[in-house]
């Protein structure tokens, strides 16, 4: 590959024109991070200069370079780099408006806001857990597809913030021990956080500490262009993952705030601003950029066109462009309907009682064997997930051609891995823990969600239906808590049938992620008469009519769904007129048309049952409603007894019904 | 102090009955996790008779060792040790009825449900983390009270899942950072997981990593008593904290299962225990202790009560006895009533407009200055949270007299912390970051409730109100998200009135932990005069009520009290006729009597503002109600144009409130 370096002069310039424009556009919004950007400017004048293989008008080449901005603070730095090297939609406007509303610029990078940001960074560690995906998903589509067709690497610029989140750690262990040496970390090592000195709160050894979880270390003078180059050169020639700890100034260039953290998240100040103009020699105005300066940053561009030029020709001659082009278009949505069909077919015939974690196995050995992008997962739980299907092989340290990562007691790094690989594209992951433990990923659903990242949690274990264990491992509040979450979408399947059918909707989900909830227990077959229609994807309907007008109407969801109508056959015993409504997805319901969710709901008194708390089910059950539920946190035991324990029987929810009726 | 060394024989045995309870419990329960405790045996068996320091008599004994199962699945280990040194309340019938609803041996050793139990256990990494605030705590009130009154260890049993959870990075990076050179971490090096061989996932030197982060480590073998020990006493000469890499055998004593994954978690069959019953030479049958095994264990209690006694003694002629009872008592609720009171009565005269994170921090000099056991905190904000008085000193490595932890920035790892501090008794920590980020400890919030440890969390920059720095940092789910959990209280304040109230609640809270909910922005005081009651006490109230019958009532919280005030104002100037209830506390308004209830929320239509989804305000406004909130995530800008942009502006408000009307 053709390898520009700039002379020294010329780069030093083009740091200066990172370093202007982020101390002017934090200027400008009177708000903003200086002090990563004008700290790292070098470092990242370096990568772009002469390391980094991106096209600015392909930005989605499926070849190129990742490069996350992990310490997302500094988002003027990539938004001063996507200007400068030619991103169309980064123009100066963009950068003037800098954390204004409507603008691209927003306060931390935003994935969709704008071409060529690879995800969304604030929250810190995210970025790097996330890359780890994306340096995963690269080696995994290598072994699909070659050398010739997927050879790049990720590029990750993170802070101290992000190696003390304890989700670095989940991702560096995992990236130091499936080797993804194509991850190179660019630590700003500037010895300053938010507080003060780095030395307020820690006094770790982050090189010994990435050593022993198998990385390639090196330190390097992040001021020092051909020491920058000559480390990422090693990075990129070692077989390990690469951390290079870059000593920094932050605020590197402000004459007298540099090196302290005041001038890390706020504005220099008029004063400051014009001491640092003279000092960097750079005597234009706020936002003027000059010509030759540009035409260097322009090289950039220039580079990494050619380099996706010759990429797309050796595609066009590759006998897997088919493959590989169809692995990142959307998934075949009608192969896959047919298949799940033919599945809930079988189900409803042979009514079996699968716990519905298992319903998801025997669903996910349809999805696996029609989606051939798919790569499974689990934190450790595969045999309680249920995750794996048969023709699954592992991912292991130097063979990434299987389907399933064993992510490791790590669901935080699992999240952010998923997000990872999802955003590279080529593949669709999905992974699983237990649902209480969905508290320790949470951070990265959140971003899931944000970014319309459609990755499938699985999540087993959902109620007290798991038993012994006890209330550490049993959610109440946590179904709840991921209701309560913009653009997720919270399956709670009661049987087989609907696991499928949640499956099919989770993975042709095109920006929205899916957690599916389920259950450990066995559950009978309530959908027991073959439909082709997903009814899941209309939140909730009509699992059973009444004979003539409905007298109360019970919802329910997953493992609740049978003892719903379990309680109706005893009410209807009484000469009462049941209908049950199974509600697998309440975000889904609530986008259905009005008449339908009337029709549903019915106008007789309404009752819920779900074992979790009561907080979100007013939209189903109104303020009039009944619920049965759970109150606080469950218990240690057997699960009947617990159900038994909790008012959770069919007895005790015809009784709630009764009295709903009563006080109606 | 004394040591005992009993025989080799002996403490085979001693090992050996552990082992057999461990199995005989599991086996009877038909469910449960044999592989730890058989492999732990022997470690715990020298921890126990040789080192170990508590009074199963005084289980409360508060110079006690503190004895942390961070692998909380082998809870038989704990109940079998409890069982054989005499802890009254572990009898043979509880291990009899391990993992039984009502029992005391739960499947995850529960805080409060028997004696010594020193807290809740089972989701991987909360142990070591929580243990680093137990022994951080043992420094700190060393340093208060002298090596006479507080000196003992904390111990910790980890296993693999607890060492790759990122929990435990910042849990491991801040303990050696502060050289808690009496915490001891026994890790259960057995290379197994749940899915096979430990080498699936990780390729961790863990050894070199806590190396790098500050700690002493050693290897020792895991079965051989000389070496723990030796291992043991080393760990405790040396200044840092220790991991002490215990290369066992799951499972070990079991013949054929031993050192594989499939004794981790599962019963090990009548044939296997009768073939590790005659491999241990112990024909005794399930659940019958031999009189000398039983003897050889209760030496330890009467260790562990000379020390107690000899204490004890210290302690009645300590001068410093009464300011140590009394830091480890309830706190003085009078006195920081009337200073609380006195501060709101100077807060309703000078009307400031203060954000609440500024209103925080001067409530919080009223409290620290009257309750001389609170410990402050921030994960890396402090400028930002607030939490630091100028009277604050901080705890640095070395120098543990001060009363400001600085976390680092290492959410999961504070909050953690903060429940070992709580645990440990004589500190009462609060401490802070932003709200959005209670995503990233909230597990460790979630065994705040579960245990019911009154911390404070303070969680600031609640709402869109943070501005420019965008949707990662919005808050919009968060609080939803928290006021499902059961046994938390959810405090958004108002003004600096309210905040100090909250304050004053979430420090004389006994059994539920709290989480202040607190603005950027500033907020007007709407508490204009001066109530001597607690009016935050009662979750909800009328802050304005209307001249004449109600048309209206605006509940509101936190940040948008004052804007359902200007509303207020906007819909009165038309003649309506409006109240306005400001509902900082929901939890609290819950649980009020109905009269109380129904006198606020009134009979004319509701409508509920805060900039948050509308999850959970069913329980305030009916299903019937209006609401103006968020309906998706934020956005990067400045506070005021969010505010506009998402229609919370009194004009918006208005509008809402009279489409309400005209439909109700």
């Amino acid at each position: 590959m053709e390898k520009i370096a700039p002379p020294a002069a010329a780069e030093a310039a083009m740091a200066t024109a990172l370093r202007v424009l982020a101390m002017d556009a934090v200027e400008a919004a009177q708000s903003g991070h200086p002090g990563m950007p004008m700290g790292m400017a070098d470092v990242a004048t370096v990568l772009f200069a002469r390391h980094i293989r991106l096209d600015p008008s392909r930005p989605d080449w499926p070849d190129r370079d990742r490069f996350v901005l992990s310490a997302g603070h500094g988002s003027m730095l990539l938004y001063a780099l996507h200007h400068l090297v030619g991103f169309e939609d980064m123009t100066l406007e963009e950068l003037q408006a800098f954390r204004q509303l409507g603008a691209r610029t927003a306060g931390h990078p935003e994935y969709g806001h704008a071409r060529g940001i690879e995800m969304t960074t604030g929250p810190l560690g995210q970025g790097i857990a996330t890359a780890v995906g994306m340096a995963l998903a690269e080696r995994m589509l290598n072994a699909r597809y070659g050398d010739g067709l997927v050879d790049h690497h990720t590029f990750v610029m993170a802070g101290d913030g992000c190696l003390m989140e304890g989700i670095s750690h989940e991702a560096a262990d995992l990236a130091g021990h499936l080797g993804l040496g194509r991850l190179i970390v660019l630590w700003d090592d500037n010895r300053i956080t938010i507080d003060g000195p780095v030395s307020l709160s820690s006094s770790a050894d982050q090189c010994a500490r990435f050593a022993a979880l198998g990385w390639h270390v090196a330190r390097v003078d992040g001021h020092d262009p051909e020491a920058i180059d000559a480390a990422l050169a090693a990075a990129k020639a070692d077989p390990r993952p690469s951390l290079l700890a870059c000593r920094t100034v932050i605020g590197q260039g402000a004459p007298t705030l540099a090196g302290s953290h005041k001038v890390h998240g706020a504005p220099l100040g008029a004063e400051e601003i014009a001491a640092a103009r003279a000092a960097l020699d750079w005597p234009h105005a706020p936002f003027v950029i000059p010509g030759p300066v540009r035409a260097a940053w322009g090289r950039v561009a220039r580079r990494g066109a050619a380099a996706r030029a010759d990429w797309e020709a050796r595609l066009a001659a590759s006998p897997q462009a088919a493959a590989f082009e169809q692995a990142r278009a959307p998934v075949d949505a009608a192969a896959l309907r047919e298949a799940i069909c033919a599945f809930k077919a079988g189900i409803s015939e042979t009514r079996p009682a699968h716990a519905t974690r298992k319903a998801s196995e025997l669903a996910l050995g349809v999805v696996n064997a029609t989606l051939p992008q798919t790569v499974g997962g689990s934190a450790d739980l595969t045999g309680s997930n249920n995750t794996r299907t048969p023709d699954m092989a592992s991912v292991t340290p130097g063979d990434f051609s299987g389907r399933y990562i064993h992510y490791g007691i790590r669901e935080h790094g699992m999240a952010a891995a998923m997000n990872g690989m999802a955003l590279h594209g080529g593949l669709k992951p999905y992974g699983g823990t237990f649902l209480a433990f969905a508290d320790y990923c949470r951070p990265a659903i959140r971003l899931s969600a944000l970014m319309g990242v459609p990755v499938a949690y699985v999540m087993t274990h959902d109620s007290i239906g798991l038993g012994e264990d006890g209330p550490t491992h049993q959610p109440v509040e946590t179904i709840a808590s991921l209701r309560a979450m913009p653009n997720l979408h919270v399956y709670r399947p009661a049987d087989a049938v609907e696991t499928a059918e949640a499956w099919e909707l989770a993975m042709t989900s095109a920006r929205t992620p899916s957690v599916l909830c389920l259950s450990r227990q066995s559950l009978p077959t309530v959908r027991r008469h073959h439909e082709a229609e997903n009814l899941t994807a209309r939140g909730a309907y009509v699992l059973r009519e009444s004979i003539g007008p409905r007298d109360l109407t019970l919802i329910a969801t997953g493992s609740e769904v049978s003892l719903a109508l379990d309680a109706a056959d005893l009410l209807e015993a009484e000469g009462l007129r049941v209908a049950v409504v199974s509600a697998p997805c309440f975000e889904r319901f609530a986008e259905e048309a009005l008449a339908y969710r009337a029709e549903v709901l019915g106008t007789a008194p309404r009752l819920g049952v779900e074992a979790a708390v009561r907080q979100g089910w007013e939209a189903l059950i109104g303020c009039e409603g009944g619920f049965a539920g759970m109150t606080g946190f469950g218990a240690s035991g057997p699960a009947p007894e617990l159900y038994r324990h909790f008012g959770l029987t069919p007895a005790r929810v015809a009784e709630a019904a009764r009295a709903l009726l009563t006080r109606s």
